[in-house]
Protein backbone atom coordinates (compact mmCIF):
# COMPACT_ATOMS: atom_id res chain seq x y z
CA UNK A 1 0.00 0.00 0.00
CA UNK A 2 1.09 3.02 -1.19
CA UNK A 3 2.07 5.43 1.95
CA UNK A 4 2.64 8.49 0.45
CA UNK A 5 1.43 12.22 0.31
CA UNK A 6 -2.11 12.10 -2.01
CA UNK A 7 -3.19 14.88 -4.16
CA UNK A 8 -5.09 17.36 -3.25
CA UNK A 9 -7.43 16.31 -5.88
CA UNK A 10 -6.97 12.87 -4.84
CA UNK A 11 -7.90 13.93 -1.22
CA UNK A 12 -10.57 15.92 -2.39
CA UNK A 13 -12.86 12.89 -3.99
CA UNK A 14 -12.01 11.08 -0.62
CA UNK A 15 -14.74 12.31 1.49
CA UNK A 16 -17.23 11.25 -1.39
CA UNK A 17 -15.71 7.47 -1.68
CA UNK A 18 -16.59 7.37 1.51
CA UNK A 19 -20.06 8.53 1.57
CA UNK A 20 -21.30 6.20 -1.35
CA UNK A 21 -19.56 3.18 0.14
CA UNK A 22 -21.64 3.84 3.31
CA UNK A 23 -24.61 4.14 1.43
CA UNK A 24 -24.72 0.96 -0.22
CA UNK A 25 -26.75 -1.57 1.36
CA UNK A 26 -25.21 -4.03 4.45
CA UNK A 27 -24.92 -7.57 2.48
CA UNK A 28 -22.63 -5.43 -0.22
CA UNK A 29 -19.33 -7.45 0.19
CA UNK A 30 -17.72 -6.25 -2.58
CA UNK A 31 -17.64 -3.15 -4.67
CA UNK A 32 -15.76 -1.96 -7.94
CA UNK A 33 -13.85 1.18 -8.78
CA UNK A 34 -15.55 0.89 -12.36
CA UNK A 35 -19.16 0.83 -10.22
CA UNK A 36 -18.29 3.50 -7.88
CA UNK A 37 -16.97 5.69 -10.99
CA UNK A 38 -20.25 5.37 -12.60
CA UNK A 39 -21.93 6.02 -9.41
CA UNK A 40 -20.12 9.13 -8.33
CA UNK A 41 -20.12 10.38 -12.92
CA UNK A 42 -15.97 9.90 -12.39
CA UNK A 43 -13.57 8.56 -14.50
CA UNK A 44 -12.79 4.85 -13.97
CA UNK A 45 -9.08 5.63 -14.69
CA UNK A 46 -9.18 8.14 -12.13
CA UNK A 47 -11.06 5.97 -9.72
CA UNK A 48 -8.39 3.49 -10.00
CA UNK A 49 -5.86 5.40 -9.20
CA UNK A 50 -7.25 7.52 -6.30
CA UNK A 51 -7.90 3.73 -4.66
CA UNK A 52 -4.89 2.30 -5.34
CA UNK A 53 -3.01 4.77 -3.49
CA UNK A 54 -5.18 4.34 -0.65
CA UNK A 55 -5.69 0.89 -0.64
CA UNK A 56 -3.63 -1.28 -3.24
CA UNK A 57 -5.20 -2.81 -6.63
CA UNK A 58 -8.22 -4.68 -5.23
CA UNK A 59 -9.30 -8.37 -6.28
CA UNK A 60 -9.18 -9.04 -10.02
CA UNK A 61 -13.01 -9.27 -10.94
CA UNK A 62 -14.68 -8.83 -7.72
CA UNK A 63 -12.79 -5.63 -6.84
CA UNK A 64 -12.41 -4.21 -3.53
CA UNK A 65 -14.05 -5.46 0.05
CA UNK A 66 -16.43 -2.78 0.99
CA UNK A 67 -15.32 -2.45 4.33
CA UNK A 68 -11.67 -2.48 3.88
CA UNK A 69 -11.63 0.08 1.73
CA UNK A 70 -13.97 2.38 3.80
CA UNK A 71 -11.49 1.74 6.88
CA UNK A 72 -8.61 2.28 4.55
CA UNK A 73 -10.33 5.85 3.19
CA UNK A 74 -11.32 6.33 6.78
CA UNK A 75 -7.50 6.04 7.79
CA UNK A 76 -6.54 8.48 5.08
CA UNK A 77 -9.10 11.11 6.15
CA UNK A 78 -8.19 10.42 9.75
CA UNK A 79 -11.72 10.59 10.72
CA UNK A 80 -10.99 8.45 13.67
CA UNK A 81 -8.05 9.30 14.84
CA UNK A 82 -8.98 12.87 14.71
CA UNK A 83 -6.70 16.14 14.84
CA UNK A 84 -6.87 19.04 16.50
CA UNK A 85 -5.76 21.73 15.36
CA UNK A 86 -5.73 25.90 17.12
CA UNK A 87 -5.95 28.91 15.94
CA UNK A 88 -4.35 32.13 16.58
CA UNK A 89 -6.26 35.60 15.76
CA UNK A 90 -9.80 36.27 16.78
CA UNK A 91 -10.82 38.66 14.30
CA UNK A 92 -12.99 38.17 11.89
CA UNK A 93 -11.80 35.85 9.21
CA UNK A 94 -10.37 33.30 12.20
CA UNK A 95 -14.00 33.28 13.84
CA UNK A 96 -15.26 32.62 10.68
CA UNK A 97 -12.66 29.50 10.90
CA UNK A 98 -13.48 28.52 13.90
CA UNK A 99 -17.16 28.43 13.55
CA UNK A 100 -16.81 26.38 10.10
CA UNK A 101 -18.21 23.10 10.36
CA UNK A 102 -16.63 21.17 7.45
CA UNK A 103 -13.18 20.74 8.68
CA UNK A 104 -14.77 17.67 11.01
CA UNK A 105 -15.77 15.56 7.47
CA UNK A 106 -11.75 15.26 7.37
CA UNK A 107 -11.37 14.49 10.91
CA UNK A 108 -9.97 17.71 11.89
CA UNK A 109 -11.24 19.82 14.71
CA UNK A 110 -10.21 23.79 15.44
CA UNK A 111 -10.63 23.19 18.91
CA UNK A 112 -10.27 26.77 20.00
CA UNK A 113 -8.32 30.28 19.62
CA UNK A 114 -6.27 32.21 21.24
CA UNK A 115 -5.89 35.79 21.15
CA UNK A 116 -3.47 38.28 22.63
CA UNK A 117 -6.56 40.73 22.93
CA UNK A 118 -8.33 40.55 26.47
CA UNK A 119 -11.53 41.86 24.95
CA UNK A 120 -11.64 39.09 22.42
CA UNK A 121 -11.78 36.24 25.37
CA UNK A 122 -14.99 33.75 25.81
CA UNK A 123 -15.72 30.78 26.19
CA UNK A 124 -13.67 29.49 22.87
CA UNK A 125 -11.16 32.06 22.90
CA UNK A 126 -8.40 31.87 25.45
CA UNK A 127 -5.64 34.23 26.06
CA UNK A 128 -2.46 33.85 24.14
CA UNK A 129 -1.08 33.11 26.90
CA UNK A 130 -2.72 29.77 27.58
CA UNK A 131 -1.10 28.89 24.09
CA UNK A 132 2.06 26.75 24.70
CA UNK A 133 0.16 24.57 28.07
CA UNK A 134 -2.80 24.36 25.86
CA UNK A 135 -0.95 22.87 23.25
CA UNK A 136 1.55 20.72 24.64
CA UNK A 137 -1.54 19.22 26.55
CA UNK A 138 -3.61 18.29 23.74
CA UNK A 139 -0.67 17.57 21.69
CA UNK A 140 -1.72 19.92 18.99
CA UNK A 141 0.15 19.59 15.81
CA UNK A 142 -1.52 22.53 13.56
CA UNK A 143 -1.58 26.12 14.19
CA UNK A 144 -3.34 28.50 12.46
CA UNK A 145 -2.09 31.97 11.61
CA UNK A 146 -5.35 34.52 11.12
CA UNK A 147 -3.13 37.34 13.11
CA UNK A 148 -1.98 40.69 11.62
CA UNK A 149 0.84 40.52 9.15
CA UNK A 150 3.14 42.57 11.77
CA UNK A 151 2.36 39.52 14.21
CA UNK A 152 2.91 36.65 11.87
CA UNK A 153 6.34 35.67 12.89
CA UNK A 154 5.78 35.83 16.47
CA UNK A 155 2.70 33.82 16.68
CA UNK A 156 4.74 31.42 14.65
CA UNK A 157 7.97 31.27 16.82
CA UNK A 158 5.27 30.58 19.86
CA UNK A 159 3.53 28.07 17.86
CA UNK A 160 7.02 26.33 17.21
CA UNK A 161 7.97 26.55 20.37
CA UNK A 162 4.67 25.29 21.59
CA UNK A 163 5.14 21.56 19.57
CA UNK A 164 3.11 22.58 16.32
CA UNK A 165 4.62 20.51 13.36
CA UNK A 166 2.34 22.41 10.65
CA UNK A 167 0.86 25.54 10.18
CA UNK A 168 -1.52 27.49 8.08
CA UNK A 169 -1.20 31.11 7.53
CA UNK A 170 -3.53 33.62 6.50
CA UNK A 171 -1.26 36.68 7.17
CA UNK A 172 0.20 37.75 3.85
CA UNK A 173 3.95 37.07 5.01
CA UNK A 174 6.99 34.73 4.36
CA UNK A 175 7.66 33.11 7.80
CA UNK A 176 11.05 31.90 8.81
CA UNK A 177 10.30 28.42 10.52
CA UNK A 178 13.05 25.76 11.04
CA UNK A 179 13.46 22.42 9.29
CA UNK A 180 10.81 20.14 9.63
CA UNK A 181 7.78 22.12 10.05
CA UNK A 182 5.07 22.13 7.39
CA UNK A 183 4.11 25.34 5.63
CA UNK A 184 0.91 26.30 3.80
CA UNK A 185 0.04 29.77 2.51
CA UNK A 186 -3.30 30.46 1.76
CA UNK A 187 -3.67 33.98 -0.13
CA UNK A 188 -7.26 34.96 -0.46
CA UNK A 189 -6.38 38.06 -2.37
CA UNK A 190 -4.69 35.74 -4.87
CA UNK A 191 -6.88 33.21 -5.81
CA UNK A 192 -9.82 36.37 -6.32
CA UNK A 193 -6.96 38.37 -8.57
CA UNK A 194 -6.52 34.91 -10.33
CA UNK A 195 -9.95 34.29 -11.05
CA UNK A 196 -10.06 37.87 -12.32
CA UNK A 197 -7.27 37.38 -14.72
CA UNK A 198 -8.91 34.58 -16.22
CA UNK A 199 -12.08 36.45 -17.06
CA UNK A 200 -9.96 40.00 -18.21
CA UNK A 201 -7.37 37.96 -20.42
CA UNK A 202 -9.73 35.26 -22.39
CA UNK A 203 -12.35 37.16 -23.40
CA UNK B 1 3.59 40.26 -25.39
CA UNK B 2 2.26 37.65 -24.32
CA UNK B 3 -1.71 38.14 -23.13
CA UNK B 4 -2.21 34.46 -22.14
CA UNK B 5 -3.07 34.20 -18.43
CA UNK B 6 0.19 34.21 -15.76
CA UNK B 7 0.36 31.08 -13.29
CA UNK B 8 -0.86 31.63 -9.65
CA UNK B 9 2.43 32.00 -8.99
CA UNK B 10 3.79 34.89 -11.47
CA UNK B 11 0.68 36.66 -10.10
CA UNK B 12 1.53 36.48 -6.49
CA UNK B 13 4.98 37.81 -7.30
CA UNK B 14 3.39 40.98 -9.74
CA UNK B 15 2.50 42.96 -6.95
CA UNK B 16 6.12 42.71 -5.07
CA UNK B 17 7.65 43.60 -8.37
CA UNK B 18 6.00 46.63 -8.61
CA UNK B 19 6.47 47.72 -5.17
CA UNK B 20 10.55 47.48 -5.75
CA UNK B 21 9.84 49.24 -8.94
CA UNK B 22 8.25 51.61 -7.34
CA UNK B 23 11.03 52.07 -4.64
CA UNK B 24 13.62 52.73 -7.15
CA UNK B 25 15.10 56.57 -7.06
CA UNK B 26 13.11 58.49 -9.30
CA UNK B 27 16.01 59.10 -11.91
CA UNK B 28 16.18 55.10 -12.30
CA UNK B 29 15.18 54.58 -16.07
CA UNK B 30 16.63 51.01 -16.86
CA UNK B 31 16.33 48.40 -14.74
CA UNK B 32 17.65 44.45 -15.45
CA UNK B 33 15.53 41.52 -14.70
CA UNK B 34 18.93 40.50 -12.76
CA UNK B 35 18.81 43.43 -10.23
CA UNK B 36 15.51 42.68 -9.64
CA UNK B 37 16.21 39.30 -8.94
CA UNK B 38 19.07 40.24 -6.55
CA UNK B 39 17.20 42.51 -4.32
CA UNK B 40 14.15 40.39 -4.21
CA UNK B 41 16.26 36.95 -3.35
CA UNK B 42 14.31 35.37 -6.34
CA UNK B 43 15.87 32.82 -9.04
CA UNK B 44 17.01 35.00 -11.99
CA UNK B 45 15.62 32.60 -14.46
CA UNK B 46 11.61 32.60 -12.68
CA UNK B 47 12.16 37.13 -12.90
CA UNK B 48 13.09 36.74 -16.65
CA UNK B 49 10.34 34.16 -17.28
CA UNK B 50 7.66 36.55 -15.24
CA UNK B 51 8.67 39.83 -16.81
CA UNK B 52 8.93 38.64 -20.14
CA UNK B 53 5.26 37.16 -19.53
CA UNK B 54 4.14 40.75 -18.80
CA UNK B 55 6.29 42.97 -21.02
CA UNK B 56 8.43 41.25 -23.45
CA UNK B 57 11.90 40.64 -23.36
CA UNK B 58 13.43 44.11 -22.93
CA UNK B 59 16.10 45.87 -24.37
CA UNK B 60 19.20 43.78 -24.47
CA UNK B 61 22.24 44.79 -22.13
CA UNK B 62 19.83 47.23 -20.46
CA UNK B 63 16.55 45.83 -19.32
CA UNK B 64 13.46 47.18 -19.18
CA UNK B 65 12.34 51.00 -18.97
CA UNK B 66 10.84 51.42 -15.74
CA UNK B 67 8.37 53.22 -16.57
CA UNK B 68 6.83 51.14 -18.88
CA UNK B 69 7.56 48.38 -16.87
CA UNK B 70 5.48 49.06 -14.15
CA UNK B 71 2.83 50.06 -16.35
CA UNK B 72 2.46 46.40 -18.16
CA UNK B 73 2.27 45.11 -14.37
CA UNK B 74 0.03 47.56 -12.85
CA UNK B 75 -2.40 46.89 -15.99
CA UNK B 76 -2.09 42.81 -15.45
CA UNK B 77 -3.03 43.07 -11.59
CA UNK B 78 -5.84 45.64 -12.72
CA UNK B 79 -4.61 48.58 -10.34
CA UNK B 80 -6.05 51.15 -12.50
CA UNK B 81 -8.85 49.44 -14.52
CA UNK B 82 -10.13 48.07 -11.05
CA UNK B 83 -12.77 45.81 -10.75
CA UNK B 84 -15.77 45.12 -9.00
CA UNK B 85 -16.58 41.71 -6.57
CA UNK B 86 -19.88 41.17 -5.11
CA UNK B 87 -20.57 39.06 -2.53
CA UNK B 88 -23.63 36.46 -1.49
CA UNK B 89 -24.33 35.77 2.05
CA UNK B 90 -23.38 37.80 4.71
CA UNK B 91 -22.38 35.29 7.70
CA UNK B 92 -19.00 35.06 9.50
CA UNK B 93 -16.82 34.45 6.38
CA UNK B 94 -19.09 36.57 3.87
CA UNK B 95 -18.19 39.49 6.67
CA UNK B 96 -14.73 38.37 6.93
CA UNK B 97 -14.29 38.24 3.12
CA UNK B 98 -16.19 42.20 3.56
CA UNK B 99 -13.52 43.29 5.66
CA UNK B 100 -10.09 41.99 4.71
CA UNK B 101 -8.41 44.96 2.82
CA UNK B 102 -5.91 42.36 0.79
CA UNK B 103 -7.62 42.87 -2.49
CA UNK B 104 -6.97 46.63 -3.41
CA UNK B 105 -3.28 44.93 -3.80
CA UNK B 106 -4.93 43.50 -6.94
CA UNK B 107 -7.09 46.42 -7.87
CA UNK B 108 -10.18 44.27 -6.90
CA UNK B 109 -12.96 45.37 -4.63
CA UNK B 110 -15.79 43.67 -3.08
CA UNK B 111 -18.12 46.69 -2.82
CA UNK B 112 -20.48 44.92 -0.96
CA UNK B 113 -22.76 42.19 0.26
CA UNK B 114 -26.43 40.86 0.05
CA UNK B 115 -28.12 38.53 2.14
CA UNK B 116 -31.69 37.24 2.00
CA UNK B 117 -32.40 38.14 5.78
CA UNK B 118 -33.62 41.37 6.79
CA UNK B 119 -31.95 40.97 9.70
CA UNK B 120 -28.13 41.22 8.45
CA UNK B 121 -29.01 44.24 6.28
CA UNK B 122 -26.83 47.18 7.08
CA UNK B 123 -24.64 49.98 5.29
CA UNK B 124 -22.36 47.43 3.51
CA UNK B 125 -25.34 44.73 3.30
CA UNK B 126 -28.22 45.12 0.77
CA UNK B 127 -30.95 42.90 0.40
CA UNK B 128 -30.70 40.08 -2.07
CA UNK B 129 -33.45 41.27 -3.91
CA UNK B 130 -31.09 44.56 -4.81
CA UNK B 131 -28.44 41.97 -6.31
CA UNK B 132 -29.75 42.15 -10.15
CA UNK B 133 -30.58 45.50 -10.53
CA UNK B 134 -27.08 46.65 -8.46
CA UNK B 135 -24.68 43.79 -10.60
CA UNK B 136 -26.02 45.40 -13.93
CA UNK B 137 -25.71 49.02 -12.64
CA UNK B 138 -22.18 49.00 -11.26
CA UNK B 139 -21.11 45.90 -14.33
CA UNK B 140 -20.26 43.33 -11.42
CA UNK B 141 -18.21 40.59 -13.38
CA UNK B 142 -17.37 38.69 -9.98
CA UNK B 143 -19.77 37.51 -7.81
CA UNK B 144 -18.54 35.61 -4.32
CA UNK B 145 -21.11 32.63 -2.77
CA UNK B 146 -20.35 32.45 1.05
CA UNK B 147 -23.86 31.28 1.62
CA UNK B 148 -24.91 27.43 2.66
CA UNK B 149 -24.37 24.65 0.31
CA UNK B 150 -28.32 24.64 -0.11
CA UNK B 151 -28.58 28.12 -1.69
CA UNK B 152 -25.39 27.70 -3.49
CA UNK B 153 -27.05 26.83 -6.65
CA UNK B 154 -29.81 29.51 -7.29
CA UNK B 155 -27.40 32.22 -5.85
CA UNK B 156 -25.25 31.41 -8.48
CA UNK B 157 -28.21 31.36 -10.75
CA UNK B 158 -29.10 34.74 -9.56
CA UNK B 159 -25.41 35.79 -10.13
CA UNK B 160 -25.19 34.07 -13.74
CA UNK B 161 -28.30 36.45 -14.57
CA UNK B 162 -27.34 38.98 -13.42
CA UNK B 163 -24.48 39.52 -15.83
CA UNK B 164 -21.60 38.13 -13.39
CA UNK B 165 -19.12 35.95 -15.44
CA UNK B 166 -16.86 34.98 -13.10
CA UNK B 167 -18.03 32.79 -9.48
CA UNK B 168 -15.91 32.29 -6.35
CA UNK B 169 -17.53 29.42 -4.43
CA UNK B 170 -17.00 28.56 -0.87
CA UNK B 171 -19.97 26.33 -0.52
CA UNK B 172 -18.70 22.85 -0.80
CA UNK B 173 -20.69 21.88 -3.80
CA UNK B 174 -20.71 21.64 -7.62
CA UNK B 175 -22.84 24.35 -9.05
CA UNK B 176 -24.23 23.68 -12.59
CA UNK B 177 -23.04 26.46 -14.84
CA UNK B 178 -23.71 28.00 -18.31
CA UNK B 179 -20.29 27.57 -20.23
CA UNK B 180 -18.84 31.05 -20.48
CA UNK B 181 -18.82 31.42 -16.78
CA UNK B 182 -15.57 30.68 -15.00
CA UNK B 183 -15.57 28.97 -11.06
CA UNK B 184 -13.42 28.82 -8.68
CA UNK B 185 -14.49 26.62 -5.63
CA UNK B 186 -11.95 27.67 -2.69
CA UNK B 187 -12.43 24.07 0.02
CA UNK B 188 -11.11 25.98 3.57
CA UNK B 189 -11.50 21.35 4.67
CA UNK B 190 -9.76 20.26 2.18
CA UNK B 191 -6.77 23.17 2.42
CA UNK B 192 -6.39 22.16 5.85
CA UNK B 193 -6.76 18.02 5.22
CA UNK B 194 -4.03 18.43 2.73
CA UNK B 195 -1.51 19.93 5.67
CA UNK B 196 -2.71 17.53 8.14
CA UNK B 197 -1.76 14.60 5.38
CA UNK B 198 1.67 16.18 5.03
CA UNK B 199 2.81 15.97 8.60
CA UNK B 200 0.82 12.49 8.79
CA UNK B 201 2.59 10.99 6.04
CA UNK B 202 5.87 12.57 5.98
CA UNK B 203 6.88 11.23 9.63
Amino acid sequence: MEQGCLSRATMGRLPGYLTYLRSLPDDTRYISAAAIARALSLGEVQVRKDLSAVCGTGKPRVGYERAVLAAAIECRLGVHTGCEAVLVGAGRLGMALLGFGGFAEYGIEIACAFDADPAKISRRVLPLSDLPSYCRLHQVQIGIITVPPDAAQETADLLVGSGIRAIWCFAPVRLELPRGVTVRYENMALSLAHLHQAITHTS
